[in-house]
């Protein structure tokens, strides 16, 4: 997808909220867990009834992998219903991988190509190598960790060189490297006041920002500090949205999380002009 | 496996060899590539004839990944015959994970639990609570990387904090978390002059060295600088050995390239008074 494109869903929705698919099948209700494919069934309901206030999907792949070949197939099946009924969706494999140059082409191949995923996150701590090989694929994008939202935030992405802090350096040296404009990043809404500073360094690139809701992040003060002309922003909710409910109502119930979020948005977007 | 376990392993078979099975069905030779599981038949040959010369597997994920669930499968059939044919060897996924509390636990149990390995490479950038869910496991391990073998090491690794280098703060740092008996590191052969500095920070933990062989470093250096009394090295090669020959014999070839780097490595053991 391109970023237009992604800005044109933007404003036709109303909303840069992205829906995390982090699946934890002991939290899904009761008579999800016992279909064939609880996986699947509880991600098609939820997609199925928050496709309208969201403009992107983010699967968690810990939580698919943790189920073995099952979760990886759940996961294929999931990306195909993404692609074929809500093609107009963006979405994002958070699997944060980094690794050396023919494991990192490895990594990129499987997601873009067998998978059919928009965007990957990426771990910055190999350097340039880990994520080139992500930024050869046309109308794809790395997302790159910055400034994560956890609380071991702290123990390294705020080393500090020459008045610069680990996270600033990160985003900085990114941009020389080759097919940049095919970089995103992941910058935590629970660190928003950090935004003006690193919106400073990257003006233009679109940030995908978790901690939102269950983390304690703002989106009053993502939106405000984070937000450029095109938006700029994907912010995410999952749990949430999807968990909601634990009842058989449950995705009606995400349908309304996710409804007053992309209400909020609305107003953030019409106050910057892009609606 | 304990470490004594492994240390006691390493004295009997005279070698810290790790072969690392990146498999690339490209790089097979064609009669492998016909059969049924591929990946599963060429694993099996290069563990059979290479597992007296070597203390250690490597599974590289990615590769497996990039096959899809076939590769995922694999990945499994391969840890099950070596956990039932070889238990003495020492087992690790290299997926280089590294992701908030709830999610790292996910890989972690995925991979302890459902997979059976003995330890995960993991990533340092996002912190303490990337880390330590994989800590809580007895007898199982996480390799941190440190010092890369790649050439965007120099990127963010070396970055500079009151004199200290970023690689030397994730050591010190991560020796403060819960768990740290548990910790390995990933140390480049690449960049074995290091190895000094490194050894004072943490003398008694063992390393994982990649990048002997296809990427240039040496094993004479890599063991006289980073062998401590309990050995304490781990030292990987992957192209080398199991892309030694593309011929019906790369298994035979396998086999030699291995014998040969374990000889040298009795060498060095004996040196140092180990066997």
């Amino acid at each position: 997808m391109t970023q237009e494109t992604l800005l044109k869903n933007i404003k036709a929705k109303q909303s840069y909220l992205c829906v995390g698919l982090d699946i934890d099948l002991e939290k899904v209700p009761e008579f999800i867990r016992n279909t064939e494919d609880p996986l699947f069934t509880f991600a098609k309901a939820i997609i199925d009834k928050t496709h309208s206030y969201a403009v992107a999907y983010k699967p968690n792949l810990a939580f698919f992998e943790s189920y073995g070949v099952d979760g990886w197939r759940a996961f294929d099946k999931i990306m195909r219903y993404l692609n074929e009924n809500y093609p107009e969706h963006f979405t994002i494999a958070d699997a944060k991988r980094g690794d050396i140059g023919n494991t990192a082409a490895r990594y990129a191949k499987a997601f873009f190509e067998n998978y059919g995923v928009d965007a990957v996150t990426v771990a910055p701590y190999m350097g340039k190598d880990a994520v080139e090989p992500f930024l050869t694929f046309k109308d794809k994008y790395a997302i790159l960790l910055s400034l994560t939202s956890n609380p071991g935030a702290f123990d390294f992405q705020f080393t500090e060189e020459n008045g610069k802090k680990l996270f600033e350096k990160v985003l900085q040296t990114s941009l020389k490297w080759n097919g940049a404009a095919q970089l995103m990043y992941v910058v935590g809404a629970t660190k928003a006041s950090a935004l003006t500073s690193i919106r400073q360094i990257i003006p233009d690139a679109f940030l995908l920002v978790p901690g939102v809701g269950a983390q304690g992040g703002s989106l009053k003060e993502v939106s405000e500090f984070g937000m450029n002309e095109s938006c700029g922003l994907l912010v995410n909710s999952s749990r949430g949205i999807i968990y909601a409910s634990h009842e058989e109502n449950f995705a009606d119930a995400a349908a309304s999380e996710a409804k007053k979020i992309q209400q909020e948005m609305a107003g953030y977007l019409l106050k910057k002009g892009i609606i």
